[in-house]
């Protein structure tokens, strides 16, 4: 009966770009492993440079700094006498990547008294990550060399390279399966890295793996821990095999768009159970005891074994809360001003500030003109209220009268002679807008020695429904990946569950949303935005979100056949409701569409940073280029055949 | 003695995601090539859906579109009866990406009468591409399916599917090495796709290629033509064989950085020389005839045999000149504000947009405040009268001052108590900033039913020597590639070469560079710009269009070895004699690289588009993450010695 093997799953904040201060934490908290009995230690992907770095990669010295923070890893195994598992960066300095860069690879180590481990055949003393990740916000390929192509260097096969780790603990032979990351992720690859491990490890050992340790650097997305529960926990079982899987917290962004790690590591049992799980978003290190002659693991703390909670609004406002005060806390802005209407968005969004700073260092300001009604002018006055937070007002009217003046009567020279600019309605509507942020909020925010929000939905930043450098403008774009009908939802949570009081006023949640930026859009008649957010937040959802983004001619088949609701997911019933004839539908289709794909990009490029929560956030996950708007040829010839037979 | 084949290799414009107008286009351009007397007529790399598409490529019915567009050629091919090459996406319907989307390939078809020809084993009808390269602006991995790793899925080799293209034109055999951009690149690679080529017609055919044929989409950076009549011209000595470069015209973008593509198709005979090039940005048809019995090949026109100018300043101002107009017309906005200061970026962006606008659509506004010079206020003048084009004054003076005492005077509620902003001198300046920017040049550009520029040089924009929503604002920003020394040149290139007379007057080229923001900013006192730019352009210029960018690790090692002017390429000496003591030069060091690396991203992440024309433009192709300021050990280390030592 061998001694069983205590495993620390450390589940701690990476800094992204700051190899020297990752190294340090990992040095420390291997030393508390060691202290309470590990004799292994594990901690993420990229756990020493960070993974979200853009091309930061292409610096020697900075990879340099990373080389000399691994070492440091790598002797502590040695002085604290205790193994360690880390992911970082490693590189060959004799090979050159394809961009004619140094060679690198996106790296799992392991250590044991000072030294490297790895099998006695690898052509490198750690191994290297299999899948590279190259959609969304991943960009592993234009930074890692592949396994496939070492393979090929080598004139080798991939799955040689595929070798399972023998390492020996306190006299006891153990046989790790290392994957790193989207190494668990393999349906979309023809290349199952997980097999091809324990196929190696049968014909080389005569036994399978004792244990799967997946490294990883996963972002949060709505619904993706109940997913790698599904195929992790099929891993194990097919497999008879436990899975370590070690996921770090903290943020780290591609500039456009910045990205939560819940973290939420999860130790899963040979039957694809799990067994124990850190709290998400919390730093954590969770200990399990594996017995190798039974082939049993035992978590010794963490009995939590949920990773997520199942209310989307609850798993939305973890990730929000926590990625604003760590983006706060990133560049360093302690003090933060918001634009408050007396409508939804600037609601939540000042209830989610008020959750992470203390409210002498939250500014609420409201900005009302002539077309601000006394009901919205109330509404953000109470909301500053139970908010208790700072509160001001500052009226536009003034400074907005003495620029349409100004405009109107500054004298155009040209050729000798001199003419006026006019200023119409809709002009004015943006020059209300860009003097509440650009004159006002940034103002006010540098005064008072911090920045302000923007308050942007995805629905309106989907058309651009918004002015640049006006109500799009800000440090930071907090709500950009929640439809309009998930703010809704948010504010009821943050209300019940988050304050236990009316923190948003039921007032701003039953009003009509309005812009109030004219008299086309006067709340207290009724009168609001343009958008139907009960169909458009669906709609627009099509464009991004879905798998094969939806253009016109899917979406008019869709309506033609009479499944759009359920494609789109809107309530049944509702777009032949709201466009009883194919002409009113194709009018508001093409509205839309030519806002997301013209002036939305536009507007998009200058947008603050997204914080991404969904499938596909704006920024640079959803990546767009602007090229204007274009209409397939199957949907001009559907369009044309559907409005001639009416 | 047989007949000579005669080909048209043609230079056109693409759309990017516009299929249909692209086939439309290529459809006529074949006709035309037929009325000459071609039999063979060949188009760039990706010539009917565009290349720089962002995430359009994971639409399905995009896709299809551009099948259906593919089709349409592959039939004129009958119709017209000429041979056709050209590059375009291809899609396996039955397989899937590594994401899980659609098999797509970046491909090289060919067609004669009506059908697709490709060697009789190969996998698909048509030839894919290669290398796939990964950097800067090209993320070819992240859309298509590699050679590589289709080779793996079929199980063959990858050198196996690199057979040349064998064809019959009026009775004649010719073996055709197709290359699709990257492909003609391979220094980087292990692999090389030409070599491969040439020896697979040895042994497939027992006599090497009749031609190679590289269909691109390359971007204009400067110097990149010269490297590739290098590359080209050596890779047709080694193998004694001519090759047709065809490149396309147009302008494409990732949303942040817009890329130039100038084209300059190129024949270069067996020897590797030019024959004949087609002109740089120009729509154009080069037709050659190719005798297959002399191996010899001749330029039926276009006698043209240089691709770029080796004056850098004419070299920017085609490609800037070429690049706003296009995305002026991409956006279809006609009418153009901009704010002038009498200063230089102003006054060349002004002349640069009055070589594409007509006068009255060019509308420059000076916007002095109370610190402004009548040295510069006289400056703007001059260059609006030299221009000719319309001309306003617009004082900021009274809404600086409106919004000063606005948020002076607005009582902050907190507590039950009320409370007071003070606007300091430095809030001030922003403000001032901001009010031009978001309020005159916004209002006036939206009256004038037009857009306003950002005016900006790749100096300010490396620190963010600039105000959001101030200065940094604009749609475009046509000199943000450009650092301040090749501002001056482009100056005095407009004023000698291209108007021939002094539209940029000569005291702003003299005038020392000045926001004029503040007293300390005063030009007649001598005064202006913290920013020392014969020393801090190419201080910056390491920072990120260096190959391995530099850190201040590597940038303090130059310094202490006395090796930093030629290391950066500035006047030698300069150095020294800015900074005769590490500490100042430490001191100047860690200022202008927190700014880089902190401030600076935050701004650049909501900066307009980037008009590249280097080999590292910001936005999408130096990519960036906001990771805040980070020092290597090495850097401590070194800076912790050099000053204890002095």
């Amino acid at each position: 009966m061998s001694k069983p093997l205590k495993i620390a799953l450390v589940q701690t904040e990476v800094l992204p770009g700051r190899p020297r201060e990752n190294a340090d934490k990992i040095i420390r908290l291997m030393s508390e492993a060691k202290s309470n009995n590990a004799r292994l230690v594990i901690f993420s992907e990229m756990a020493v440079p960070g993974y979200l770095l853009g091309d930061t990669w292409e610096s020697a010295s900075f990879l340099s700094d990373c080389l000399s923070q691994n070492e440091r890893i790598v002797a502590a195994s040695k002085e604290l006498n205790i193994a360690v598992m880390f992911g970082s960066v490693a590189v060959d300095q004799t090979k050159r990547n394809n961009d004619g860069r140094l060679r690198k690879y996106n790296a799992f180590f392991t250590a044991q008294n000072g030294t490297l481990s790895a099998p006695a055949d690898a052509p490198y003393p750690f191994s290297i990550k299999t899948l590279l990740p190259n959609y969304r916000e991943f960009d592993d390929s234009r930074y890692f060399f592949s396994l496939r192509k070492l393979a090929y260097e080598l004139n080798r096969q991939p799955e040689e390279l595929l070798q399972p780790l023998s390492i020996i603990i306190d006299g006891e032979n153990y046989l790790i399966g290392r994957l790193i990351c989207e190494d668990g992720w393999g349906d979309d690859y023809d290349f199952q890295v997980a097999d091809t491990l324990v196929s190696n490890c049968l014909d080389k050992y005569g036994r399978s793996l004792d244990l799967f340790v997946n490294i990883s650097a996963s972002p949060f997305t709505l619904g993706k821990n109940q997913k790698r529960h599904r195929v992790f926990g099929e891993n194990s079982r097919r497999h008879n095999t436990p899975l370590l899987y070690i996921n770090h917290t903290g943020i780290q962004n591609n500039g456009k768009t910045i990205y939560t790690f819940d973290g939420s590591s999860t130790v899963y049992d040979r039957s694809g159970t799990i067994l124990a799980a850190a709290a998400p978003y919390e730093e954590e290190i969770l200990y399990t005891e594996y017995n190798k002659s039974s082939g049993d693991i035992v978590a010794l703390n963490c009995p939590q074994t949920v990773t997520e909670s199942s209310c989307e609004s609850e798993s939305i406002y973890c990730a929000l809360r926590y990625g604003i005060k760590h983006f706060l806390d990133s560049t360093g802005i302690s003090k933060v001003v918001i634009g408050i209407s007396g409508g939804i968005d600037s609601a939540v969004t000042a209830a989610l500030y008020a959750a992470v700073l203390p409210p002498e260092n939250l500014l609420l300001i409201n900005m009302p003109s002539r077309f601000n009604s006394a009901t919205t002018k109330d509404l953000a006055h109470q909301l500053a209220d139970a908010i208790g937070c700072r509160y001001a007002v500052a009226p536009i009217e003034e400074s907005v009268e003495l620029t349409v003046k100004q405009i109107n009567n500054t004298p155009v020279h040209f050729a000798g002679e001199t003419s006026n600019l006019k200023v119409s309605d809709f002009v004015r509507e943006n020059i209300q807008a860009r003097d509440r942020s650009a004159r006002i909020l940034a103002g006010f925010a540098a005064a008072f020695g911090g920045a302000f929000t923007c308050n942007a939905n995805k629905a309106e930043l989907t058309v651009g429904y918004s002015t640049l450098y006006g109500d799009q403008a800000g440090f930071l774009c907090a709500l950009a990946d929640l439809w309009k009908h998930q703010v809704y939802d948010l504010a009821r949570y943050l209300n019940d569950t988050v304050f236990h009081k009316e923190i948003i006023p039921q007032g701003t949640i039953d009003i009509v949303p309005s812009a109030e930026l004219s008299d086309a859009q006067d709340v207290d008649a009724g009168k609001g935005d343009p958008i139907i957010y009960p169909y458009h937040d669906y709609l627009f959802r099509s464009f991004i979100e879905r798998w094969d983004k939806a253009t016109p001619a899917d979406i008019l088949r869709w309506y033609e056949d009479d499944t759009i609701d359920s494609k789109i997911g809107c309530v049944s019933g509702l777009t032949r409701q709201l466009f009883p004839t194919p002409d009113k539908f194709i009018e508001d289709l093409e509205r839309w569409w030519k806002c997301f794909s013209g002036l939305g990009i536009a507007k998009r490029i200058q947008a603050p940073p997204v914080l991404a929560i969904s499938r596909r956030a704006y920024g640079f996950d959803h990546r767009e280029s602007q090229n204007g708007v274009y209409f397939t040829t199957e949907y001009i010839e559907r369009k044309d055949k559907l409005l001639s037979s009416n």
